[in-house]
């Protein structure tokens, strides 16, 4: 079927391919001109501006924005919602704040418009794989469009089913899921980020428990110099600790298992921030996915003002004085 | 080729059964009679006591110990050093706490002994899929036993190969390591452990916030009524938090998604707490693996004097009445 | 000075005391008239609703609004704003959301209204030992409203003085500051919640310690039957772990060592929760007043969905049966 | 009456000089020749060896040894128990380890010979304010020794009595405890320190909230420039978070609001490790006391190996490069 897309930076670009591959005809827009030609070449309709690609859609249309979260997202929804008619579909497949989305939806509603929200999950490797897709908005219109989502999804591949599936939505086997209403898909995705700050964090303390077990501040009888590439490797078979992040960091460690590569100043994005302000709304306690993004915090900085606060009753209290690097 | 086995509980008894079908010779011992002409039903060699075991394998001998960590092994081990020889090996194939390890290799060296120390994880699953190995102990006596590792471990199967593979140690993608001296095995599986504690909190905790989505505390307008078995199987597709752990999350979630048969009083072991112990020895900030752990804690309390403390500094300072069900 | 007080709860009827006693006059209003009646019958002025309270005011007025925070605060503050002229001060001396406050200032200025956020510490001990004040808006509203915080400030006391004092801004050493612009009182009081949380949950923590090293579970040479009341007060004498809140917690284990008298759900307010927010926005690392919110957060419940899941997960891997009461 | 005292560092000699003041005879003696020399120009006895300080007590002896723990405090232990006859008595009023006061005091007991262990607070306080003490021991031994513990202790003060302690232990109240057996005194010590980590973590935590309600990051609209050093004056004055710590916070950011002369490299001791292990020990969740050990273990690095390795999971699954300084 037909599909505008907004946005060809690495996700839009690769949507836009894995549809065309798959006979569907997307018009595509990029504010970088070169992104559209490019994408014209392997079989894309060009169009020059918002209105040229709404205009180029046959109705009811279908626009998917992939745009990063924030301002650009906003004004781009807001200026298709001008241009767009009743019955027609705005697609947000950013990582916006699940609380706009449900704000966006009843704007775009008011004037006959569908708003639909997708997470997706699967960064580079969608394109080649396929994308999870947790999709949020009304019935209809998320039902409409399965054709596109069939096609994005990853499909049941070789991974064994989970028993009991049978009587059960086939969607989520396939890789994509219809959450419920406006906002409920990126909630989902928001929760899945969270999550992976949590696995991550736990690898990371792990494997760090390891590299330092070789301390000379250990008893010389109980360090072991570990081959933590070998750990990984071996973990990646038939260990309950196996996952595709398992499978990333045994890539990382077999290239350099020093990981002298990396710095280690770790970036985190709105969902793992989110993550904890739902928890906190919720009540749920939370402290390993509030651990990890923490761990982030920290990591970005030298020294905190707390630290030095420590440092200073430390001082005050007893006169100790900072010994460093100790 | 031949090895002892003391200790027939679904571990044990699941080794020799993979080790029998491959064509070894497993003579085998437990203190239940009935567990060994189980075993000797399917091939086995019984064995009616330690030294009967002893008698019945040929030097060098390897001897695989299979029982609960603590007493029953520290025993046993010693019992065998008894009646083996020169040149023989002694395997603790359990849960030991490594700093045992490394007294008792200690020990056995002594008599001339080889002690090897092998943490192993794989659950109920793997007498089919076989089991992941970390090995610790000296060079030769584990190399003499390669064919043992080799057949229980899974192999390299049908998962991908991890790029770079090529120039190391073979073992790792078969499903085993030998990690480096006495206790390094079991240090390894503790971590691994630990990691596991991390990850399955993360999940949970992820879990809990959807579930919680459709709370009445929240916005009306911002309630979700969340499939949670759906999210963990879209979520094992070519999503980033994909694992064994969250296969396992979907097959219970698809089974009952409220999870109303299980209570939440979880169970933890030594591996856990001694990862803690061993991130505070080698001072590695480990907040994941810890809360992961003080989590399993606190789920099997009603209440904790702790709790108890805060109401009453609340009481004292305002006058605050504890509000039930709040 | 005069001042209007709106709210005779706990917290803003012993405000109207201490000023009355020390010759301020207090014109009171509360939705409950027998608040009013036992004021007046106290020396205040009553008054019958909010208008009669605005009329009975010289300018420029200044009216405390002491109610919880959140929508009576907020309909109050709106009700005032239409009754009040230029150069008339609403303070809200509640618990609100400082983001409430920049919004609300930002109104009233509109209008000419000045609008002065207050957080007080001092719980029930406030009557007799002065609040401590956390004070937000417009320099000049708030100088001229001094005589009012000088009055309920605690003033110096018997508390040492702190070296280099001399040259600051003397306010602070009485009790009471000016912290900034409108929200910055609250945002200040807020922090100071979120403080008291942690310093909270760390003797909880300490004393659960101490109090279960009688655990049967423990070697029996390692076992003591300590004193937790006895521990308490000694700490209080020259201890660096010395505060108002062992003070406290002294008070109850004497009343009772094994605070059987209480249960141990703990409540949480807003500020917690929003301190846990703030250190999110901000990028700052906050573990442990967040596990002290998460602990109060779990001290609520029975069991969580994610332990639910913990219990699920063990059970599908390996056959975990739980044990209760492990 | 009589003790003897070895180690004259800061701590054994303000006890020596706190002691002498109050008519006790002191015979002491320390590696350093100059520190006898100096206290013995206060008019304690000079000894010049273990064996000399001995001859120099009359029966029954009692010798505080006030070392680092470790090795020295075992040595000179040891070397006492050679020297002293039944019915002497060594105080170990250094920081060890509870465990090994139970070893000890077992062997010491088979000389016929009483071990007391002696946890102090108040640091460099201690000298004029007295130290705060947990003692742990034979009742016999300590009930003996009670006019010395009398003297080192602050006595009552001019802190407000506990109601309710009329019926209990008086000394409590003057600050010092017999805590139980051996160990007992320094296991209450270690909880002590192990809730200081607690409550300075939970103030830094704050401190560092507000000290970055400044950054450029936040919505203008939502910065405030606070100044934490009144902040820390007024929190002294009324509120629920005053305590000594807040107290040597308050006069560090009373000399340097922005603690530039302080770096923010924390030290740890070995109390509140032991405080971690023995929370993992007794099954007690101690979130806040772990995470506030953890956040000094980091702030004496620069990166970890596992933020490194976070670094190389996102760089694996995203092409996520590293953004320094974000």
């Amino acid at each position: 079927m037909q599909l505008g897309i907004i946005g060809l930076g690495r996700m839009g670009g690769n949507i836009a391919r894995r549809l065309g591959k798959a006979g569907h005809q997307c018009v595509v827009y990029d504010a970088n001109p070169a992104a559209v030609t490019a994408l014209a070449g392997e079989g894309a309709v060009a169009a020059s501006d918002l209105a040229d690609l709404v205009s180029k859609l046959s109705t009811p249309r279908a626009v998917w924005v992939m745009l990063p979260a924030g301002e650009i997202t906003e004004t781009t929804v807001d200026a298709l919602a001008g241009l767009l008619g009743p019955g027609d579909t705005v697609i947000d497949g950013g990582n916006s704040f699940y609380k706009d989305d449900i704000r966006r939806a009843a704007a775009l509603k008011e004037k006959g418009l569908n708003y639909i929200d997708v997470g997706t999950s699967g960064g580079v490797w969608g394109l080649e794989r396929g994308y999870c897709m947790m999709i949020g908005g009304p019935k209809e219109a998320v039902d409409r469009l399965d054709p596109i989502f069939a096609t994005l999804a990853p499909g049941i591949g070789n991974i064994e089913r989970t028993p009991g599936r049978d009587a059960l939505d086939p969607r989520a086997e396939q890789g994509y899921i219809h959450a419920g209403p406006a906002g409920s898909g990126h909630f989902v995705k928001m929760i899945h980020n969270g999550i992976e700050y949590g696995l991550m964090q736990a690898y990371a303390e792990g494997f760090d428990i390891l590299r330092n077990k070789n301390s000379t501040d250990l008893p010389e009888a109980e360090r072991y110099d570990l081959n933590v590439a070998d750990i990984a490797e071996v973990w990646r078979r038939g260990s309950v600790v196996s996952s595709w992040l398992l499978d990333l960091a045994a890539i990382a460690l077999t290239e350099n298992a020093d990981l002298t590569n990396y710095e280690g100043s770790v970036a985190d994005s709105g969902e793992g921030r989110w993550t904890v302000l739902s928890a906190v709304e919720e009540a749920v306690p939370a402290d390993v996915l509030s651990a990890a993004l923490y761990a982030r915090f920290r990591s970005r900085k030298d020294h905190t003002f707390g630290e030095r606060l420590l440092s200073a009753m430390r001082f005050q209290f007893g006169g100790h004085i900072e010994q460093h690097g100790s």
